[in-house]
């Protein structure tokens, strides 16, 4: 940590917090510029960062210098982790896509569905059964039933299903029939959550917070490593700006910084990212041009119907085309789909 | 619903979208203007919400006529509400405040901090037990034992206390001793804890979240109240910007909206919503100007030795002053403290 | 300045930044810890400023020690600043109240509305003649003739006129009848004009843009003051966020930050800030509670015809209902109107 | 416009809007639902725009039914406009690129950078001669000299050059010696500059502000065209958002938005949009995967002793590794360089 001081900080100050500093068995450097004091402390970062260090008397800022995050960090591991999901593996040079629904509306949406994604090269089907609604009079899924549907789209096509836990009080149920978790945007610092999908024996996809920096996604997969689930993957979903002619702003930015900042895998959902069915496509490129492991699209075979995010909803054979685009694009970075 | 078309839309799809409208049993009416078609549908809006308009061919927008919640709004009361939190009102004539340490540390902590801001004038007595941390490594908070020491502190001083629950499986635990519950910023759109909440016989103080708007909120406290507990205080406590020099950007101008919005009391945490020390007492001014009917503010006695927050914590000495000022501030307006 | 070092730089790339430092006649203090190395750069700050630390390979951030602004500074005077506009003072403890339509229309309408708000109590007018409106097709104010009715308006009341002034070729016409220069929102970084308002012989008054920082604010006036013109007006007019049910999101915490930084006085215009007409009032009650100086509010005798602004425009009597207002508040924080 | 009447709107509110709508010539259809009054006013969309109806007693809400920008829109020209810089043409099959340090500082530098990113594939040479700096003790540019420089540099190797013009009083010196002018982000709303570029006979390059929306953007770019100049490319180079670790948020969402908004040809500047050298590459290709027509980047030879901007400019080699990879993309996405 590196405490800057005030202007008008006194020599008493500066000798408090340098005391303070020293009890706790950390070392301060102190460096006495014209106008300000530097104060280096050393020793063990997680240490010295639970101490209240802005709180003392004449201290203008507290810079830290090490990441607060561990096992998450690209040098904990040196090399991208590849993950597995069902029989897919995520992290490697294929850019795996997932597809489904919105939400599991009944056995015939899901199958159809299911069905046609996996024709037009989806590896992963998507589909919620808990769905979080802005409104308590929204549609909120089919729950148990709705998991039960995704098992059975599964055993029909081998696509590994994921989908969303919403609660703890859930994660057993939903653990049973998902091949992967979702934890949702909205849930992204539900920290309970996060503990208990560090549990799971499954891997986990993390969507980032509307309002989450990359900072903070990392420390909230840092929960759930630090449980002992190491299988994560971040999930770009569109953060919140001023701007309004899209639903979310999908931030693309983040896709390199997390590639440089931690080893897990990062996929990318432009579907939310920015909410208007015809802009889709250009940003599920330009994601895998940025350097995604896998796009996460919503389909869904009669959007006029469908109980929720109809219209942001890509027709089957929309992603038929899509995944060939992509599939160029992948090649010419590098990749394959 | 105001359904405005595309320029480019044709007579088919119009004729689509018209007789689909009629085929839910509702109305369409349909003027022509020289580039656009607007489609009014009439009906419950409730009905016309959940049908995905937005998904048809040929529509470039879909405007609501109706606000989504409705038990929340001004208008289902005619009058604002006044909230009990153990034998103190909210929502009256009297600016209340509750005061009290971001953690309950010890028993020693949570006691002398609880006589001092009950001497200053607070009426409710804030403390965490459970703690929403970014970091995994951080102090989570004394659990049960915190909500012990809690409960201790209201016997020795008679103030009601409120303390976050973070999660649906703590909600017996935390509700058996606290006077009112908190749902977090970072919980504000847990749906599964807002319906449980919803279902308790306590008080719940709903936090704005980070990035949700006004009507967002509303909408999560729709959910509370659509589960039949309409004892719901709003809390705005900062939202994120782009701004860096406070930790939030405390949103006062929720304050009046809300007021005109809602009938439920407003509470400000100016705490929270700029995180810097000095700032605090004048946003808590402001907050009582602009019409807050509550003020909740973090006090330490040894902001040096907090293990949270410490460089947002008042000093109790600051917080009698505070409550001075804000007395006068209070008078000002037509209120009292 | 103080740089910290990738955890991969290495030991070349260390002492190339060091030789680098040492060869611009500046000091560098290396401390070693486990994972980074930081680098204390001394000397004068402004000299180090220019150059381009973090271009230097192995550089993983660059943290400035001093603040990039010297004359806005507090600590420049140690004491706020008063600054005057004609015969009014801004900067005492009277709050000042400024006041006026958007556009200057009419003779008629400019004399009624500047005799209306000096009745109720505002020592200030404005009034645009240079608009700056987002549609080339909109009403762009009268220009010159808007000018000489502000001024016979001041003629007829007494009262400093403030006026906006949007281009470097414009400025010496708007300073041949203006009290005050406005330089607006839009224009926050037009730095060829803060250089020639620099150079006026006028007050300014600054408003701060809706995506600028509170140290952006203070590096614009920087430019001002560091051409001669010290009687400088900071006005907090709100910024943008993702929040929609104002028009801005007027920025009250940058108040009592901005005491803190700089000796200027702080104005605070809640119409431009807040946009809907019957959120201003809470919103001007709690600018004073913060720490305003002065507060800026549209006034219309005529809303619905107005050429501009006429939402969020107050009526002369909800203006002199607003100003007894702010006087109780005023006196409830030690100030006066 | 549509207008949405508040509940407790009366009929004697309802029945003067209506009058007052027709007393100006206008139509008004009125539908009453149960809660609101839905008024349609008809007529020509400019003349309603004018008229401030969200001004009058019981509107609850204002909605445009035709976007305010005409000339800009799509529809206006129904096909996407080429822009011709020099002797080359943007907005062709043929993605432009465009580069060249972020200021010129000498005739060695300007000469030896222009003729490396031309060996690297690049059609365009940017450099700043008036340069808009957030503190005023920054370098401000060569200015005249730098513009020589410039056209010293397009002699040289025959590249047409683009450099900004920040004040209307330079405006006749910097058309003498550019092929294209740039408008920048902090004067995207200098409306005074708009006009005046709208009548130079040069193309003109305008940057999206930070704050801006699409909309605000195609208004500025409105305000050009207004004037006759129709020869405008519109630049997406990052909004300010609350994340930290970029320098802005690149909005690559913009791209497919314009593309569909507007006939005019899009360019993304990567290097400001993300500001952190290493992630440049990735947005690069993101954007020409989205459907930008042109790629602006900073180049510096020696970014350690660049005199502004040095962190964020890529090495002449990594431009050439760079086009190497945006061609590839390029031509996966049906392009060329």
């Amino acid at each position: 940590m590196i405490i800057i001081t005030r202007p008008d900080a006194s020599e008493e100050q500066i000798e408090h917090i340098v005391s303070r500093i020293r009890s706790w068995g950390l070392k301060a450097e102190v460096s006495r510029g014209e106008m300000r004091v530097v104060i280096g402390v050393i020793g063990p970062e997680d240490k010295i960062r639970e101490k209240p260090l802005a709180a003392f008397p004449g201290v203008e800022s507290v810079t830290p210098v090490l990441k607060p995050y561990k096992l998450v960090c690209y040098e904990f591991r040196g090399t991208p982790s590849q993950i597995k999901v069902g029989n897919v593996m995520i992290g490697t040079k294929e850019v795996v896509i997932m597809a489904g629904p919105c939400s599991v509306e009944s056995e015939e949406q899901i199958t159809t569905i299911a069905r046609s994604v996996q024709r037009a090269g989806a590896k992963i089907l998507r589909g919620g059964a808990f769905k979080p609604r802005t409104s308590p009079y929204s549609f909120q899924g089919l729950g148990k039933v709705g998991l039960q549907l995704l098992a059975e789209a599964r055993n029909l096509t081998g696509m590994p299903v994921i989908t969303e836990v919403m609660d703890t009080k859930d994660l057993e149920l939903v653990a049973g029939y998902a091949d992967c978790l979702q934890v949702g945007a909205r849930n992204m610092q539900n920290f309970s959550l996060l503990r208990e999908v560090g549990r799971a024996k499954l891997p986990v996809m993390l969507k980032r917070g509307m309002s989450a920096t990359v900072k903070d996604l990392l420390m909230s997969a840092e929960y759930i490593l630090s449980e002992g689930n190491f299988n994560v993957l971040l999930c770009e979903r569109g953060i919140r700006t001023f701007e309004t002619t899209t639903r979310n702003t999908l931030d693309l930015n983040a896709v390199p910084v997390l590639k440089s900042e931690t080893h897990l895998p990062v996929v990318v959902d432009p579907t939310h990212g920015v909410g208007v069915r015809q802009y889709i496509p250009a940003m599920a490129l330009a994601a895998v041009a940025a350097g995604a492991d896998s796009i996460m699209v919503e389909v869904h075979n009669a959007p006029e119907q469908a109980k929720s995010d109809g219209e942001q909803s890509l027709l089957p054979e929309a992603l038929e085309d899509l995944v060939q685009r992509i599939r160029t694009v992948a090649e010419a970075v590098g990749r394959s789909v």
